[in-house]
């Protein structure tokens, strides 16, 4: 494979035309891709300052327009604890723990870029999960940019992990993650294969930013068409150098797809939208995997965009949640 | 669900740019991408005789330059029979049978827009299925437009699956089938499930052509980005229309997307590319399966277009095989 080339400066084909918003998804999910692009897409922070700023911005409308209706619809309570030095939340479903479930533990790292989604908004991806699976999920609070990039987040994410597993059946523990979190899931699990730990019975990955560097079709075939994230030269990029810090962005540490698989790798499920900008994080992320020999399911679903299953108030979020909670429970032991 | 709408009469974003050639993919499928699009995506004949004209002459430069190679590189021969009144060609390696598939059974129903790679062209498929699992595959040459729209292909390929499982073993009788030929597989299983024939064991689609009408996201989204197909609203329209002959294009029968599935529908194989035109094909088959409770596997190669893996000269189409052959010898009995 050559060296990562600037996608802004290669050759292609020259298109333009208009994309019609599909009618075989919901209407909510329509009206996602017909409105506004995210302002986001566009903002590059020259300072650390500027970057918290931002960063508090974004996690507070997260709060809002994602958490809150997530709260509402998956009833959950939330404990804040630390593990291993790390702080964590415990999100436990309002109704019993299943029986069957007693003795399995998940965990979850969430998205969010390697910048937002910190703090009290950690546990954004533990709230269906913990609903749907009916038992609770650990969520890691990791630390991020600006002051602390890799390999803080990873090494946070790994002390939990090793914390959870030891002592336990190590098929009854499940790992998951969306995006960056994604993203942090293999570049741990690669980590703790290397420093000799077992690994989960089960890995869970939304929209996996497996290659955090300007590569992949999808930069190209889905930019604009996905809505929220919309380009890769702008507020992406500027997120995944702020977390590199220097670390080159083909690093299989920063960008886990160029990891070396084997089948010691857990059953891997990989869910995705066909406008995903990051598709090809998936795409490439599962031939290689397939490549090791590794048990892989993929759940690709039309038109959606980059972690759609955040989007609480669209159906077919819920839909992907009811896939992960489906696998996680079908290939975790008892 | 709305009626179906025609794609180019819907509202949605205008989109100008250069959508690059991704450098993740091989030299020769970047070759593909950067080369000019298919000549025949616009033509529409508008006589039987200019239907037979236009398809003897893909069917002659398939047999150059897909079949030849194909031959070239997975060594069978070919014996042309019949099997309950319908031409067939069972294709066998010249490698002897592996053991583990003496007793198994594969049927295999070209692609080709309803229209093309029936007569000798009918073994396009099914030579490297046969040379990697070593073991003969039988293709059907089912009846075609412009004289025999459906349901005579339909007719055809259930009198050859109705006759082949017959005494058999259903669970070591496998099914596939690519583009065209995956919607003919579905929409036949449909019909033979309707009439109390047993399942078989497991079915591979590649880039299913699930919905002939004008509906699905990819129709959008990937225009001109696939080479090989470019668009619908020409040839590939024309080929749905006369494929139907007066049937609904939302008829179950002739876009089994619409059929009712269950728990009966056999393990499925769902596998296509990122820039398949007809991606919508497999996101939205898959989903329905799914929902019917249905066992899915779904391989999305990055930046691959239509049907690629008829496309022999570029190292993902054997990749793409491959997989097929591991899915059919993993679940088919023994």
């Amino acid at each position: 494979m050559a060296a990562p080339a600037d996608i802004e400066n290669q050759s292609g084909r020259k298109i333009t035309r208009v994309v019609p918003i599909p009618q075989t998804i919901s209407a909510e999910a329509q009206a996602v891709l017909a409105g506004p692009p995210s302002p986001y897409a566009n903002v590059v922070p020259a300072t650390p300052e500027a970057w918290k700023a931002l960063i508090a911005e974004i996690n507070a409308s997260t709060w809002t327009n994602l958490i809150q209706p997530a709260l509402a619809r998956y009833p959950v309570t939330v404990e804040r604890r630390e593990i291993a030095g790390v702080p964590v939340a415990v999100v436990t479903p309002k109704s019993r723990t299943a029986p069957a479930n007693n003795r399995r533990t998940l965990l979850n790292i969430h998205g969010g870029a390697f910048i937002v989604n910190g703090g009290r908004q950690a546990i954004l991806e533990a709230i269906p999960v913990a609903s749907l699976l009916r038992m609770p999920v650990v969520a890691v609070d990791y630390r991020m940019p600006p002051e602390h990039p890799f390999p803080a987040g990873l090494q946070d994410s790994l002390a939990v992990y090793q914390a959870l597993i030891r002592g336990q059946d190590r098929r009854r523990v499940g790992v998951y993650g969306t995006s960056a979190g994604g993203n942090l899931v293999v570049a741990m699990l690669l980590r703790a294969r290397a420093q000799g730990l077992p690994m989960p019975g089960a890995v869970a990955l939304v929209s996996p930013w497996s290659d955090i560097g300007p590569v992949g079709d999808s930069l190209g075939t889905n930019a604009v068409i996905d809505p929220t994230l919309v380009h890769y030269n702008g507020l992406l990029r500027a997120a995944a150098e702020l977390y590199a810090g220097g670390t080159p962005l083909d690093d299989p540490r920063v960008s886990p797809v160029y990891g070396r698989f084997g089948r010691w790798f857990p059953p891997t499920l990989l869910l995705s939208g066909s406008r995903d900008l990051l598709l090809s994080g998936t795409t490439r992320l599962q031939q290689r995997l397939v490549e090791a020999g590794v048990v892989t399911e993929m759940q690709l679903f039309e038109a959606m965009w980059h972690d759609f299953p955040v989007s609480y108030g669209v159906p077919e979020a819920a839909t992907g949640w009811q896939q992960v909670a489906a696998f996680l429970d079908r290939r975790l032991g008892r």
